[in-house]
């Protein structure tokens, strides 16, 4: 079974869930200049929670994309855990309006942080699954290339789970170390967001 | 006619319509952290629905894919015979949360039940056209793996049927078949999610 | 340019526009199995509305694709005329919302049958720019496939406006005129879905 | 990493952006023929909102769909500018309804404006860091080409900034700049929509 099925699936949902924010924007309806500014003005939480929820699923997806670039098949298993996977991540939007709402209560913390460890275990079992014994994976990916990807992804879990705890003792806390955590894969899928024998292999077909 | 454009048709419907339910969920308003507690696990039927009607979706999406996977080209009764299922289909999340709303009365069963019955009996006819006198079937595919999902969708068709029955007597008992054969579908294309004939030539295309 | 991006784009904006008026359904807040049935009933007109509504665009997508499978590039006119169609072809929800609930309106009739008009015109418009001396269109495919496809879309137009016309008689004729169309164009795309060369040609590359 | 990805989720993307703004169009309620005609002509603000709004990202669209035409791959950086781009491109509905509803007031040009220039910037920054050095596009685009497109991103940037400025003078000159300037770059995408040296490398392939 070719990955493309699941890619197009994917890449439909991620459409939906990264936009999903925005379709309940609604123009406000004023009579004065100065009532429309300081209405919009009202409304930055939306907007914030928009970025934030844009953002951290453009992680996800990035994550994904470099994971599928590295398959050269896919199976019943596998697709199973993608379909599991974007039914979680499907949930951030609702979460990160959660988080952005309520976020001195470590209620929200708590379902935000539950939501981030299933999307990071998750890509760490189709990581795991994917490679384990060459199942799925492509031959010419370093097995230090799958390494840093499982790294990332149980770093991702832990630090969520870390969050959450803290959260009894102080929201903050929790909202740093998430925050350090996205700003940290951010870089990570920015710099490193391909794996280098993949790129050579293609580097080599273009020349020949 | 390649089968591409229904492909990428398909998995935009079921993109829409998977993360259909999740579109309605809105964060609740309070003033006391108890209370948000008790909002959200108000909200749980609305989240089994969406679990439940992703989870019908996937299956369907995956049965779908593992018989598109084995055609070598398509036409126009196979295409008219995809717009009808993806009709059909776009239903789930309304049937879903129907009869979780209203689990004991057997109109919501009945409903729910002909929407199955119709989802399984298109799938059925997908098959059996695809495959009669090796219409759109790729050499590769053997009789048994066609058989094999015919059995399946045949059998899904009949259980419907069998729980609507059922659900004058009582309600639960359908409940309980449609959880049986949904349960049964997710092991099945977990565990058989492909055509064998076609990993093997894959595989063998990679080899070369 | 090739033609994919067109095509993907398309089937993300069919696959938002057939499901859009599944999107507005909502289970009813009743207490009783009774008024259930009673409140499901009530809203038959939505359902109609749906189905007439998928089905429409069910045979607008079909006559893209067999248009754009006969294509070997695209370019900038060609590219737009798309991007003209697809705004006209978003309408169709809405125009057939108009038509189900405001049948024996001649300003319902005639708003529909512009749509109508608007639609075929465009596609008539993309077949000739796309066959007129060979510019995008692939040479395996027959004169006499291009001038089947322009006269089957010429008819549509033709037709609804004729539909327009009646509806100042007598609405019951529009709607008559637009079910023959909508009837033979079914008709017409799922026996005569695919260009024959095309298929011949696939056919022969699948042999050697 | 190969831009395949990329382009399946733009397209979804603007998929969804380009329909946001008939989603909302719902239809009226009325009792008489004559109370309809009025309340679709009271819809017209609506309408035209979502025409400029299609027709303003099917520029973008067309722009991005052209500069992807050129590349040979992606990379980490070239995805997130991507990813911020399409951020900024789902903002397009909001504004131009707010555009459309308080076009006498220079609060609704700025915020337009702002969207509109950070638009242009992005696509310039895409364009400038896959040409730089050669580091993504294909060799066969010669310099001219991206020299166009470059000139043609900052002239929308800097053309959205008068805009903003002259607001504060007469929003009417700032909405005839913009109208200005899309219907230049719509004549812009229609007759040179596509990469002459791709095109004739495709054209030779076909012969070959």
């Amino acid at each position: 079974m070719r990955t493309n099925r699941i890619e197009t699936l994917c890449d439909g949902i991620f459409a939906i869930v990264m936009t999903l924010l925005v379709l309940n924007l609604s123009v406000p309806v004023v009579t004065a200049e100065a009532e429309l500014f300081n209405e919009l003005l009202a409304m930055w939480p939306k907007f914030l929670a928009y970025v934030i929820s844009f953002v951290v699923l453009g992680v996800m997806w990035s994550f994904h994309h470099r994971l599928l670039d590295g398959l050269r098949k896919s199976d019943g298993w596998f697709l199973w855990m993608n379909i599991c996977f974007f039914m979680i991540v499907a949930f951030v939007p609702f979460t990160t309006e959660l988080i952005s709402e309520y976020r001195h209560w470590s209620a929200a913390i708590v379902i935000y942080g539950i939501n981030s460890v299933a999307s990071f275990m998750l890509l760490y079992c189709q990581c795991w699954y994917a490679s384990a014994g060459g199942r799925l994976i492509d031959e010419c990916i370093q097995a230090k290339s799958i390494l840093e990807l499982k790294v990332t992804f149980a770093g991702g879990a832990l630090a969520s789970i870390a969050a959450i705890g803290f959260s009894f003792v102080n929201t903050n806390i929790s909202i740093f170390i998430f925050a350090i955590v996205y700003a940290a894969f951010v870089v990570f899928v920015v710099t490193r967001g391909t794996f280098d024998a993949r790129d050579a292999q293609a580097d080599s077909k273009q020349d020949a």
